[in-house]
């Protein structure tokens, strides 16, 4: 039982360019940033245990509210006192809203989208209706009808209990035209200022909420959008929607994108994390980020490495790995790497081994974490600069800050 | 590199009745018994690493050569120095000798049999033949014609190092008749006469090697069986074979095999696993038991508990256990039931989260353990009778030995 505890505060402690490094105060801790937050999509990093997420290094994980809305649902989540006591994190936790999940349902994935892949036909029995109320949708749990939308998301991230609740909005896609974008983007502010309304009467005590930024891949309605959002009475702001159909296009958007915000907000990356768009990322001066990557390949059997030319990543089950006595990435400190060789992870990997799984994850995500650990003290010690051009050019994150 | 390391010796330091408490010297070092050994089918204990595994406190994992040969085969082992280095466990391997898988391809399984199920057609391109010389199949790996001998399995035993070996044998199925069971049991000491030789000559320094008494069902031909294998110069006997029918007829079999073997050597009991069975087998004199219950279970959302009605387990996964706040199991020390709910541990198995897999094998290995150090502790202080009749009647290993 908190005591009124204190909603978020963000403080800048240096500066290098538009990089910064940054503390978040929230109720359940601190949070160095930048930092890369690693997913608890069913209130579990993927094969690990909570004391071996933050043994990593990690200070804040993000749980999804549309899986955890269907099952077990925020009504049992909040009889076990919240996701902090249910899933035994005592730590930070950020919440999206479900909104990119039900208009993914509707639309496609924006990783179909930077895959060039048009938007999916809407899963059987996924979304029913979309309006200025909120999304209706099936239950891919029992089929039940589902309702979301600003209340409801807001109602569901109170009973999570979220350090870091975000505002329900809809996720456009990349093929929606400028009208459809621009209409969604209206109806994306206006749920958020029925967010906060909702929040400030119903919302527990020291949640925070971070508005999102929407507009598509339009200069004229992300600067709309960054304005309402910045205007809303915030506590932080993400971008997300539609990033564009490339790597570049998505790099321009965001850049842009985080020029219009108030430089002293706390700003979130939606659904980024590949090792160059994180560099690149902190330089504009975005401060937390979160995606599935680095567990999602580790249960596909890629490890992260320091290769620019093949998105600082391999496939471990190749056969020229099946020999190697060295680690997965040579001066890496995770145990698949001091511990073991990228032959016996090869091994495993290729055999569908429960262990090989928890070897990639482990080591994934504690590259990850190096590279943003690297990167906040390069910001401290004022080299950032040089330290990003390492890493793109394919220096370990041990190695960059030298 | 090991120079000439002594070989296995087995040291009883405590007797109640028949059950008794010793330790195992082996290469890698000692092992307490009686004791449960965990399997690292291929390599790994499914989803754990090897410090978990050790910190649990087991000491010794069991490998199997079927498995093992076809991938990554034993050669490679042998090229990354061994089991041990490979799997990066420093503590005794022991190995079957592939025996069980290959003839469970031509048989059925065991488990088949003990549930009442006969044997399971051939697997398509499973078993190609069965000689004197040895068993002909099929790779499930790659579909490559393989062979497996007396000398084969010792060789492949050798290249992976293993502490203990055990001797190549045909494990005959329940539905075998008398005459097809005594025919193989005799070929079975023709091939650990075989198996001894080639390991004579060309076994590594300080690998043991177990004899397995088969003889199935049969009195006079397990007597048979066991006067050869304790006649042949073994280091340990293992019990293998068909073990009947049910249960009732399982003990009533091992029972009357452990009577006809040496009192003073170590003798396993090869796949057998459940909490009555293993203070049974304490009792009437056996040191080691491997078995897939306690990880397998935990794959497939069961829980180990002091249940002696419902087989000591049930399934996490059924609705009553939704809004469980309390643990798997009261006053269990696993991370499982010390840290979280029963509640999250069903959420997660019915998300068919890869934490919930791990936080019940965790707990499932966590209880064997504790039944298994209850056992040799109640049998130094001389009240093993009791503790065996309390973990019968439903207390847990540590409330069991009070």
């Amino acid at each position: 039982m908190r005591n009124e505890p204190a909603r978020l505060r963000f403080e800048i402690v240096a500066r290098d360019g538009d990089a910064r490094a940054g503390i978040l105060h929230t109720p359940h801790g601190t949070i160095e940033t930048p930092c890369f937050v690693p997913l608890a999509t069913r209130g579990s990093v993927k094969g690990l245990l909570p004391d071996e997420v933050s043994e990593m290094g990690y200070e804040m994980v993000l749980g999804n509210t549309y899986h955890l809305m269907l099952a077990p649902g925020g009504e049992r989540i909040a009889e076990f006192g919240g996701l902090h006591e249910f899933m035994g994190w005592d730590r930070p936790i950020i919440t999206d809203s479900g909104g990119f999940q039900v208009f993914s349902l509707a639309h496609g994935s924006v990783a179909d989208e930077v895959k060039g892949r048009r938007g999916r036909p809407p899963l059987e029995g996924g979304v029913l209706s979309i309006g200025e109320e909120g999304v209706r949708f099936r239950s891919y749990v029992d089929g039940s009808e589902q309702f979301l939308s600003p209340e409801r998301s807001m109602e569901v991230q109170g009973q999570i209990g979220s350090d870091i609740a975000l505002a329900f909005d809809e996720c456009t896609p990349f093929h929606a035209d400028r009208d459809y974008t621009a209409r969604s983007t209206e109806r994306t502010h206006r749920w958020l200022d029925r967010c906060l309304a909702w929040h400030a009467d119903h919302g527990p005590a020291g949640q925070a909420v971070f508005g999102i930024v929407q507009g598509g891949t339009h200069e004229d309605l992300r600067r709309e959008s960054s304005d309402a959002i910045a205007s809303a009475g915030v506590d932080g702001i993400a971008i997300g929607g539609t990033l564009g159909k490339d790597k570049e296009q998505m790099r321009e958007v965001v850049g842009m994108t985080v020029g219009m915000l108030p430089v002293e907000a706390p700003k979130h990356l939606l659904g980024i994390g590949e090792a160059d768009d994180l560099v690149e990322g902190v330089a504009i001066g975005l401060d937390s980020f979160d995606c599935a990557v680095p567990t999602r390949l580790g249960r596909h059997g890629m490890a992260l490495a320091p290769l620019p030319e093949r998105r600082f990543r391999y496939d471990v089950r190749k056969s020229r790995n099946r020999e190697e006595t060295g680690p997965l990435v040579v001066g890496c400190p995770c145990v698949a790497c001091t511990r073991h060789s990228r032959g016996y992870v090869h091994y495993l990997s290729k055999s569908e081994e429960l262990t090989g799984v928890r070897l990639l994850t482990i080591h994934n995500l504690t590259y990850t974490r190096e590279l943003m650990r690297g990167a906040r003290a390069a910001i401290v010690t004022g080299g950032y600069g040089a330290y990003r051009d390492a890493i793109l050019a394919g220096a370990p994150p041990w190695e960059a800050a030298d």
